[in-house]
């Protein structure tokens, strides 16, 4: 195809946590980039890291990114800390904790980059929005297996982390059954339960936990002791790591990590040990940790993944810099970073998805009214 | 949870071809018939057959939906025909079609049915909305793995259809590598090339053929070959099984079926032995089939199947009859079965989809421009 | 097909921790003993438990077993506890353990059973020898994901779990490599590294830690900084949850389970957290856990149990009572429990597929030569 | 560790139809060269044509296989014909027919090689026992997804095929079921019917022809009807693509390929009208064709390709040439190239398997008593 406009030259990144479709998402700029438009585009390796690295930017080829598709994590590396531009040095024999922004602008300038391509999550995308008021041109692809970010329908990895803990449901549900257990599933979710509660629904979870509505433990055993009583001496419950009781505080917050209950386990050990002490049936607990954010996507994120990938290059081919691809409905649209960072997505506790969940008979925790009946 | 109304009698039937994701919908639709409305819900049999047959109408329990979540198929079995309310008997010694659409009426009446939820495709709602004019209160649910129902963003069955598609075309991809071939995948879909079109980009198809975008045949053959002279010896080919030649005519229309190429081997044999001749590489083709239509639903199915079934119900009881349950967004409408059915869906061929195909050097048929660059 | 010989009326009871594969030795031993020789058969719940349960035995017939094949568990339930026959009672206002043998054979002959199916791993056919000892007829079925069954080249369950680890291994390699970390994977084997091992293998671990070779700390790390040097800066470790150190003792014994790390995060964690401090390299375990047990028995797991239900049958009809089915090259044979379980069956750490993995690049920890070459 | 033995040159192919595990194979036949023995290893591109094109051998190092455990294919390409040997060239402007064996040996002395490990199926084998009786020191890996090599229990890409084969019929048996119709698959297995025969079992197919047992139409016809009349309106039919009817022939004799039945659908095709035709029962086809052969090893290829590709080597050092690395039971053993081509693998008509399968009522289609009763 012919070359549209001026020729530039851009750059992509991945950061944050691992999710499934990062490499779709670079294999459709990288061939857009080329083949529609004739430009020239560059990887940075390990999130904004690569900035300041030797060979840490490197030129990214239709060759370089043949045969990815099918694969997790990302062929571009990821740093995933807290703080992406702290740096630890040593200046005068001591260690001090640099900002290293202004370099990465620099750099970046120095690179002759016409913008910046920034995968990533909530974390992510608020250090592209500060490169992005300090000068540097970006256009951000929201990707996290959360799927907290405000703007968009649903964020890359999502779809493949709901299908992995759904699985993990399905395989723990023949076992839970002949063993007449608890099986308390710890997926992850620190601050939005959005992938405990589809995942919990997609695997036919009994009980579901998460963060945005707090829980009360003897609701919970309650629930149990009533599954025994209509002869169904199992239950599956799939619990959002930040998922937390009623008078408790959040497991996790957004300044530091607080962690309330012992990092092992967590939430989903406490639940358990409370569920067998409380009713008597044996009940085990196990967290699907990493699982959820390997190996390679689903077809749906594949597909989100290179359409935020082709529209992230149109998006600065046609100016649209400061902009997050969004799926809204059926459309890929631009938002304005600095409106999808201005709130964080949760689920609504009154909204028809937790609804939907409530009818079929699933429990949150929060149904005090179990309680009442069960002392008739 | 409380009755809430007056006691209602519904029934739920599921129609057309297989799709997965039809359990979801009937547990939910059972789960909160019972669960919140204390309603009484009953099953027909073999689509709209078990209103004619006997015990073709059952009472459905929460214990017969026990574990039927991420099970294929549906329970309560289906009719696949072109038309449903056809029925041939025997009349003074003759064999007569008789319709039965009156009949069908009279029975729910019968059984004192205050609403049917009818799960179907195009064809099965057709005959759903011709029952509700006739007078039979009815809620439709759109499920179709061709995603061809206007009104929707998705149809049940969709997303695990696509899936079946990408895995399948991961599979044949090493392959083709190994062994330099062309590939020619028919996927199902006669008149919407959704199926093709997503499985298609999920799976990374390098030409994807729809029956929206007739092709020529020559521009295959030379996309082939350039991928070849680029050092590519294979390639893989999407095809829905109505895509047809420009100058050519559909090969599925929508008055019958008139098969002008020949059954077996469709439209991907044709394509492949074009391929082979024309190009010298050695090409083969498989037709995906059932193999698309069963098995397990994808999370994201039996999400979408869940809220799908709960909300059939609340429209009954919201008295929102001639309604189909429909996905905008990430929001459950409800859309009159008479405008859904209005028209019916296609791919755009200069959406942002297909565009985003051609952006990464998907190869639809159409690129005329690719002749005139090879006899240069 | 046509009953030979008399008519007999057997049971099958499933016992032990959960293994997949179980519904398809219960479905073929009910379709041969019913289609084959006319035989009444039983199904006892919930293992041993079902004989002292009113309504624990009941009959088995070709429609229980319709559709079960694909699914995990075992459709008779299962009990899994150290000591089957141990019952707590109370008996003058005092609770006392009760050895119920008797009163399970005595049931048994109360019953009229000819003879009972005993599909369990190594403690439940223990069970079943001392039972058989007592003048109950048995036949054995070997099961467990352990694969510690002396006599047998496999059990039903192994095959399944090996590819659970292999694709949960597949799904960490590409977070691990994307974010340059060590992840340790415990793996079930409390005595016997086989799963460890096999999975290990099939899911490409670079460390396997297995309780037949005490493995050094430090090797460990030695190995992690070498392969930092030659530029994977990340490892996967798969490590069978008895493995344990040299100069330490078994994490599990055989008598009683003496918990010598803490139960959660096991023997993982303390790898994980030793190869951090030491290396530097961020390091996460993750303990699969049940996701080992459950789910659809894989192809192999279905034939193979298949395969021993309906030969259990058969030596039932021909009299070879106390023997159990073996898997030997491609032959099914009888082998004696009393042989089977005369010794337990462990990992050859000088056989060839231990030096297989050697061969390869495997570090199993007690590769001494790896100090001394570190300190050069 | 360290290097034994005088230093070598060596190098592999893989030959023939694609199977999964080739990868595992190279990638342990490439670090035990390397690891082990210190020696040179080189790759052969597309069977044994690499010796006769420029760069078609070239050095493989460690980085080479990085990571290509999990992926179908083969990183080496293959050349799958009947005559590998038989290459057409023009002379004197005519186009013949030369035998390239000579050139091949030839080729291989040049390049120093000391010998060459030939990955491949019956063909592929029977092409190295020709090249070492020419005096080129081989040894064979048998690979093949018919599992129809003589002297190992099972070849590389059988497991996975059979994998695939009861997956695909897990997915129709719940259309089939939903929708009362017959659904015949045909799988892969001209000669032989082992991937039938374990894939039907695995897969709970109610009949399994395969070419070992030639079959009476109207004795599948006389099962399905039977089936219906206990209730079970669909049946599930695995057929080998070479099964053929009694006082037919062979669809695929060994010399040439004679397609007495169409090449489209064949027999499959053929099996699906009869019953149809015969029954009045709806009957498809399916034939699963390439699916079978490509994508991502299950966990037992990987672990049975790794310990022939660590083997293969060793037999090298040890100089057991003309050998083919075999399983029998869990051991690797040498068989010689020579008897293990000697005669063809079947399956046993008479054998345990085919014996087990009929226990559970699998109609094999020469139960002629079935058409006896039937006019009773």
């Amino acid at each position: 195809m012919s070359v549209r406009g001026a020729k530039k030259r851009i750059a992509i990144l991945t950061g944050g946590g691992d999710a499934p479709g990062l490499n779709a998402v670079i294999r459709a700029a990288v061939r857009t980039a080329i083949w529609v438009y004739g430009w020239e585009i560059y990887g940075v390796r390990n999130g904004y890291d690569g900035f300041l690295e030797p060979d840490g930017v490197f030129p990214l080829t239709l060759d370089r990114v043949l045969g990815i598709l099918p694969r997790g994590g990302t062929i571009l590396g990821a740093a995933n800390r807290g703080e992406p531009f702290a740096r630890k040095e040593v200046r005068d024999g001591q260690e001090v904790v640099v900002d290293v922004s202004e370099r990465i602008v620099a750099r970046a300038r120095e690179l002759g980059l016409d913008a910046v391509i920034v995968v990533g999550g909530d974390g992510t995308l608020r250090s592209a929005l500060r490169l992005y008021e300090m000068g540097l041109p970006i256009v951000g692809v929201p990707k996290t297996i959360d799927n907290d970010v405000h703007g968009t329908d649903y964020t890359i990895g999502f779809d493949t982390a709901v299908q992995v803990a759904a699985d993990a449901l399905d395989r723990l549900h023949s076992t839970a059954e002949a063993h007449h257990r608890v099986m308390v599933v710890e997926l992850m979710g620190r601050h939005a339960g959005f992938l405990a509660l589809h995942g919990g629904l997609a695997g036919g979870a009994d009980v579901i936990l998460i963060p945005e509505i707090p829980f009360h433990f003897e609701v919970l055993a309650e629930a149990v002791r009533q599954r025994v009583r209509r002869g169904r001496q199992f239950s599956i419950f799939a619990v959002a790591e930040g998922a937390y009781p009623v008078g408790g505080q959040p497991v996790y917050r957004r300044t530091g990590d607080a962690f309330t209950v012992p990092r092992l386990g967590g939430i989903s050990e406490v639940v358990a040990r409370y569920i067998e002490e409380a009713t008597g049936v044996e009940s085990r607990f196990l967290i699907l940790g990493h699982l959820q954010r390997g190996g390679s996507p689903s077809a749906t994120d594949r597909v989100l993944g290179t359409r935020f990938g082709t529209m992230a290059v149109r998006f600065i081919a046609e100016g649209r810099l400061g902009m997050m691809t969004a799926l809204r409905g059926d459309d890929i649209v631009p938002v304005a970073l600095e409106d999808a960072l201005a709130r964080h997505r949760n689920v609504d506790p009154n909204g028809e998805l937790v609804r939907a969940a409530r009818d079929i008979g699933v429990v949150f925790g929060d149904e005090v009214e179990l309680l009442s009946s069960s002392t008739e």
